[in-house]
């Protein structure tokens, strides 16, 4: 096991209502909020409507920054960390889902200073302090809602890239599975393929630890019993609930615990099929798993003969990666390029944008070779 | 699944060589630190030294309580809370296992009040305050290193109660694994079952999560892969630091998340026989649960049977609980009465102190007839 450090302090409150304790949590922190949000679905949901009844209640003074975009820019966050620094907010709340939580994570060390938020991106700059932020989350995703992680895209220099600092976990969490009521099919499947690909990065990269290996498999095998149950019942209290706990529990950490580092070699694939032909992060996500499964058979074969074992009793890794593939099949997440309507003719372009990104992984590094081959294991 | 709230703020620094962080961790805490530990057995193993040189390096002024029991009890924490509160000390390095750390949780929440620390137990008084608290770990075993309680003995009252608050969790813990080779065998096996216990003590609560199950299911299976290569190993590092996270994980609250609250009756239970006839902790466990199993045998006939499907592929009642005994036994903990001297004759003494002490559980209530087929289950 290598040496690590755990620490997570954002607080979780999780279950039906519990956005009735937003207002007892926004009160201590100060009276002026920055409330962010996205392109409207919270207010078509009525969300937007609980959440002001308790920032009023909360007797604060709202100044709000909607329109953030499905994959988020750092033009956005700058103007957003401007409003909240003119205004001289002293908490931001985030109401939305992977793309709003991790803008209001980089607007809360933006607000701070007087940079824009990229410099963080590039290493040109570190954060000294954030504002505290609390996260009303309406995804079951990215487990934005208890890391430090966030992902940003700057138009500008067509980069799509992760940050996480320590200054970035949001101070609390609401999770209420009713409020994810409202995500449609689609999303919904993409979701439970993000949460199980943010397994299989830690899974499968470097170090040992038979713990966390236990724990991917718990997370695993639960958004796999739940997933499917889910899809046939998109208003179950029950399945919404799993599949939030699990998403969140995918990435917060813990499943890295005593390991060197996950790979995130697949994350850095699909951000750029995202960031060419906005595909869903999670459908690019149960794309590129498979093949790139298929193109590592021999450099991870213990690992993936390993997951085959544990999470389905077979013993071929062919087997085990056609049992991801059924998986994400069965609940409409596509596993081919040409689902999503990427053909062959695009490769080279893809290819020159993967060299671009350096999407190559931590453990199993990639080039440009590999491309070639992931995307035709893909197509 | 129920509501739950997850918070657990508890920094923790795992693996070899750790305590060389800890003066950087003290020094911003203040000068004045209050250092706590127990019966010498720290002296002896040379931690302590390393210790001292770290709070010299941290520019510390140090003043030492030592001498906490094994079984540790309130008149100490008062003692040491005066000489804390006279001292005007800024922070706590509590030395030691689960009593010493237990101890200086309920001094860092009375050194600030006028009154003795079982005000708190008796819920006469609620703690507003904490001072920070750095543990150093030397026993895999009770979790507390990362979480809020604690368990003291009154020996006036007759009492042995547990305690927990929010303000109770250590700030920092400091697990090397190098540091429990000093473990004696007999006690490095307490401590594996002890971790045990409290993974079944919450699955045997109320309340369904999935995957709480899971995660539990994932701690036992790993402290039954590598109890054993521990034992047959007593200084093997990658042997100590599983059974260390384990135990870590066992209870540091994630396994009851999305339940209503586990049961803790087999706890309450043991305390009794601790408190009467000095039986080490997870030793009154691994007697304990077995026949608690038996006992309940048809009332968590559901649950006894998935446990033993999901962790040994097997099917029945009795043959699960005598897979637990069975690995009790290979790990040299004990699973009757009889092995730690306890004959019949004992029985009425302990049947009047569990009514005393109201050993009930809080899913599956003991009474008094319960108390008396367990003891026979367990003799």
């Amino acid at each position: 096991m290598e040496n690590f450090k755990a620490y997570n302090p954002t607080t979780l409150h999780f279950g039906k209502g519990v956005i009735d304790n937003l207002a007892a949590t926004v009160k201590p922190l100060g009276r002026k909020v920055l409330l962010v949000y996205g392109k409207g679905s919270v207010k078509r949901s009525g969300l937007y409507d609980k959440v002001m009844e308790q920032l009023i209640k909360a007797g604060a003074e709202v100044f709000e920054f909607g329109g953030i975009k499905p994959n988020p820019t750092v033009t956005d966050v700058d103007k957003a960390a401007a409003l909240g620094r003119e205004k001289g907010v002293d908490s931001i709340v985030a109401v939305g889902g992977g793309s709003v939580i991790d803008s209001a994570k980089i607007i809360s060390i933006t607000i701070p200073v007087a940079h824009s938020a990229w410099k963080f991106y590039e290493y040109k700059a570190r954060p000294v302090k954030a504002l505290p932020l609390i996260a009303v989350l309406t995804l079951a995703a990215t487990g934005t809602e208890m890391n430090p992680f966030a992902v940003l895209q700057n138009e500008e220099t067509g980069h799509k890239d992760g940050y996480g600092s320590d200054l970035c976990f949001p101070r609390h969490s609401f999770l209420d599975p009713e409020v994810t009521y409202t995500v449609p099919r689609d999303y919904t499947a993409y979701g439970i393929a993000d949460l199980i690909a943010h397994c299989l990065e830690n899974y499968f990269g470097a170090g040992e630890c038979t713990l966390s290996d236990r724990f991917i498999n718990a997370i695993i095998a639960d958004a796999m019993e739940w997933g499917p149950k889910l899809m046939n019942n998109l208003n179950g209290y029950d399945e919404r609930a799993a599949i939030m706990y699990d998403a969140t529990m995918a990435l917060n950490l813990m499943t890295g615990y005593g390991k060197a580092r996950g790979d995130w070699g697949v994350h850095a694939l699909g951000h750029v099929l995202s960031l060419l032909y906005d595909v869903p992060h999670g459908a690019s996500l149960s794309i590129m798993f498979p093949a790139w499964m298929k193109h590592h058979s021999e450099k991870a074969a213990s690992r993936i003969l390993k997951l085959g074992k544990d999470l389905f009793g077979v013993t071929g890794i062919d087997e085990t990666i056609s049992r991801f593939e059924q998986f994400f099949t069965l609940i409409g997440s596509p596993v081919r390029l040409s689902q999503v309507g990427i053909g062959d003719d695009k490769f080279e372009e893809i290819v020159r944008a993967m060299i671009h990104s350096k999407a190559e992984g931590n453990h199993f590094k990639l080039g440009e070779e590999d491309y070639r081959a992931l995307l035709s294991l893909a197509k």
